[in-house]
């Protein structure tokens, strides 16, 4: 499929407490997630770039030095190497975020 | 800059009637774009995967054999090698895009 609504899309279980359906290209992968409430990932980083936009809900996120909590309409950018981690409050987050898919 | 707040983040003048702001990275480039009423591209391809989101307004996108008017929160993806076209009516438009960085 070329065309997703992210409302009504239909999500799969990707790790305990979030959701996510993918698209994998040859050189991209779309994944709209959604992340539910009280989750976090420390911090991890690697060697290519990531971004992504928040549709619904709050992030905070951290990025190299800079933390931030993001809202809908608007847009990380995480650089390659860069360590960056996020964290869930109360209501479930909805974000589509892209990345650079790796070779096999 | 890390993080953008896509309402109110300032945009140049890309191409006549196409605003853009864009972050470079290794891979990635992103782009938020506002693309003026009446606008339209009848079709291209190349050998990269491409993706976006919109935010506002409504493009028709023709992507392979599939064509399809866009609204707030539809997103696209565009397979490398996929001939794909867009079209603006009325309204201008705001979307992110993605791309895979070519190499120079």
């Amino acid at each position: 499929m070329v065309f997703w609504n992210l409302e009504k899309l239909d999500l799969e279980e990707f790790r305990p407490g979030i959701m996510s359906k993918a698209e994998i290209g040859s050189n991209l992968i779309m994944a709209c997630m959604e992340i539910g409430p009280g989750k976090e990932d420390t911090g991890h980083s690697h060697a290519f770039d990531q971004c992504g936009i928040v549709l619904e809900g709050q992030i905070e996120m951290v990025i190299g030095e800079e933390r931030r909590v993001l809202h809908p309409k608007e847009a990380y950018f995480i650089r390659s190497g860069v360590r960056h981690g996020w964290k869930t409050f109360r209501d479930p987050v909805k974000l589509v975020d892209i990345s650079l898919k790796q070779p096999v």
